[in-house]
């Protein structure tokens, strides 16, 4: 995988340019792309001409960063993973892809999406075994970022988009909290959810890329940040999650205790796990409105799951839709008093493996959280030898409170690679 | 003007058709558009065939509806009004343009709006008098609704972009609480505050129109709602109101009072001040960050006063940003003992009449309710001899509280019908 934050260094050091990075890139891509298909639209002529303009002399130094297909951009098309929208080409970049740009970014590609960053899968393969999804929606962003395409790439999590492919595909990944990434001229599904993330090969890469791009103090590398409470939950509400995903968390749990940090299983109140039951209506409602125009014109172009949620969508009386609004208000609400109990979650990032590639997965252990808006990271580190398939686990943070969530991630990087 | 909930009864009587409320609009058009500038484009050999289609049996019953020209439309364009956009067609119909085509509205053409809904004026006049602006954003549908054009229409407010535009022109309307109209494919401003409102003559009118619309209980016609207590502010912190804006705060007091209802003044807590003050840098912020593409390349088509907007933006920290934002939730809080102490605000609209054609007026009565989410009504009523200019007075409820908001107002809209 190519480390963003060791790259960055080496340029800042003259020991690599802008362009020689992304040569490292376009070998990768030219090895295994063909096998992975990570890219909805790549012109690499166009990336090796900004590659020679950039400076490369701060923040991301000139770093290759991709885009999910639905984040809109002038020149690429933006296609949503949709035929509809078959060489679709917006009128303006998203602010988030500019704002790239002005750190340094090399703007690379966009990344295969699941249809619309739904369920419906990308044509993406999982780099650790062919035959398993890398997880959806933001398929392309965490396979190319496994498979060494680039070091940074913007997802997006609605449900679970973000951190469960990144446990699938064994990268890092943040989701953070609702709206520090800007949201404008990415494509709606449900508003009240929809929010942009990051993935990197590391923790720390994740956390330098957010930082250069927000202008936020995000970096976890050097600092002391402390030393964190971990409070343990394995969301009993959201089902039961398998033997792989409970090894992924007590490996875990282990490195942190030989590391000396405390770990403290905590029970959530009801509170959360109706709001966990909520998320469907919220999802599916708003997503049925934001795609109004695509299933009135072009019904027979959706795919036949994403038709079943806009018409269950369209099924949920305001009554229900208000109903879990209003949970989802109270359960963010009783964040407060679980934060003061503890100073990050750990719990799953997803019920087990990458399943095989006719599904995503499934976001169970991500609808919760992302409903509530809390930064969440994944920390990869356990793999299973059967199938080479990673498992990571996932780190949540109280809302506003990203750098702290993103020092406990970092935390239990170090405790895994130390003692697992 | 066109009384939506009239007409649709007539339509529903048998006693007018879709095609000849259609008619009654392009003869008003026809008559004093050229003077007017209401629309920023229409075609109305379109609508007539789309006049001919609509059964009229339901819901809007045909009625015409403007929508405003930020508002993605599929067939006409979209220019927000600014000439980077001159032309743009959108790939899709904004989720709001379909609703309104299914609860049987004919889609009517689009609305002139200022340069991205900010403050650099829209070629619209004041229909009351040529040499006044009809405010903004919302320009063409105040003044459309004003002059007959429409009997409905779709504005948008960040600041105070559609109660200010209603009090100017004489006309009722609505911004509702936080999202309760769908937001996705309207071109954002400040995500924080862009909120979806609905023009029309009266406020029964423009509840009957939300009501189809939104298919939520909105209406106000027939129903007893009670008589709830009104409390009234004059948002000191907002500066002074004019001594037209105080005729029309007192001549609703005192028509209320006739008709028996309790009007008591109300202090709004320090927070509320501390809050309106805010709400520049939570706009200017999230602008600069909503137009990165169109202030990046094209700078140099950007009014003096969006170029100032997004510059001061661009000036504000994070730090000024999330302080601001956690004054706004502390704000958000405090509704809940005012709203117990009484059931609605009444407040100013704007702080005087609509100013000549070179602004759009002053939003500093709008900010803060804008920013609390709140659902606001402006009700006409007031009329100035010496320039026939219009000023209305707001009346604003509970967040999630529209149909009592909107009953509240009627109420008034019926004491001063009455009594004024």
């Amino acid at each position: 995988m190519m480390r963003a934050l060791d790259l960055a260094e080496a340029v800042e050091a003259g020991d690599l340019t802008p362009a020689t990075v992304l040569e490292l890139a376009l070998e990768a891509i030219g090895e295994r792309e063909k096998d992975i298909r990570a890219f909805a639209s790549l012109d690499t002529d166009r990336a090796r001409l900004a590659a020679r303009t950039i400076p490369g002399t701060d923040g991301l130094f000139g770093l290759p960063v991709g885009f999910k297909d639905i984040i809109d951009t002038a020149d690429y098309p933006t296609e949503h993973g949709s035929p509809i929208y078959k060489g679709h080409k917006p009128i303006s970049d998203a602010p988030i892809v500019r704002m790239t740009e002005a750190a340094q970014g090399l703007r690379f590609g966009k990344t295969a999406t699941t249809e619309f960053a739904f369920l419906n899968p990308a044509p993406t393969f999982n780099p650790h075994n062919p035959a398993h999804t890398p997880g959806g929606s933001s398929a392309g962003s965490a396979a190319g970022v496994a498979a060494g395409f680039f070091p940074l790439a913007f997802g997006t999590q609605t449900g679970g988009s973000v951190i469960r492919p990144a446990s699938f595909c064994g990268v890092a990944a943040m989701k953070p909290s609702f709206r520090l990434i800007p949201i404008q001229g990415v494509k709606p599904f449900a508003p009240l959810l929809d929010t942009v993330g990051l993935f990197g090969a590391r923790v720390v890469d994740v956390a330098f890329g957010l930082a250069a791009i927000t202008g936020r103090d995000l970096r976890v590398d050097g600092g002391d940040f402390g030393k964190p409470v971990f409070g343990i939950t394995r969301q009993p509400f959201a089902g039961e999650g398998s033997l792989e995903a409970n090894a992924a968390l007590e490996q875990a749990i282990k490195a942190l205790e030989k590391a000396g940090i405390t770990c403290r299983e905590v029970t959530l109140a009801p509170v959360f796990g109706e709001a966990h039951a909520h998320h469907r209506a919220i999802n599916n409602h708003e997503g049925a409105v934001s795609l109004t125009w695509e299933y009135d014109v072009h019904c027979e172009r959706l795919s036949p799951i994403l038709r079943d949620c806009i018409e269950h969508g369209r099924s949920v009386s305001l009554a229900e839709y208000d109903a879990a609004r209003a949970v989802s208000n109270k359960a963010r609400k009783a964040t407060h008093p679980l934060f003061e109990e503890v100073d990050v979650l750990l719990t799953f990032s997803a019920p087990g493996l990458a399943p095989l590639r006719d599904s995503t997965g499934d976001a169970t252990y991500n609808k919760l959280i992302t409903l509530l808006g809390l930064p969440a990271v994944n920390v990869p580190g356990w793999r299973d030898s059967a199938t080479n398939l990673p498992m990571g686990v996932q780190v949540v943070g109280a809302f506003g409170d990203d750098q702290r969530t993103l020092a406990a991630a970092h935390l239990l990087e170090q405790a895994l690679a130390a003692h697992a």
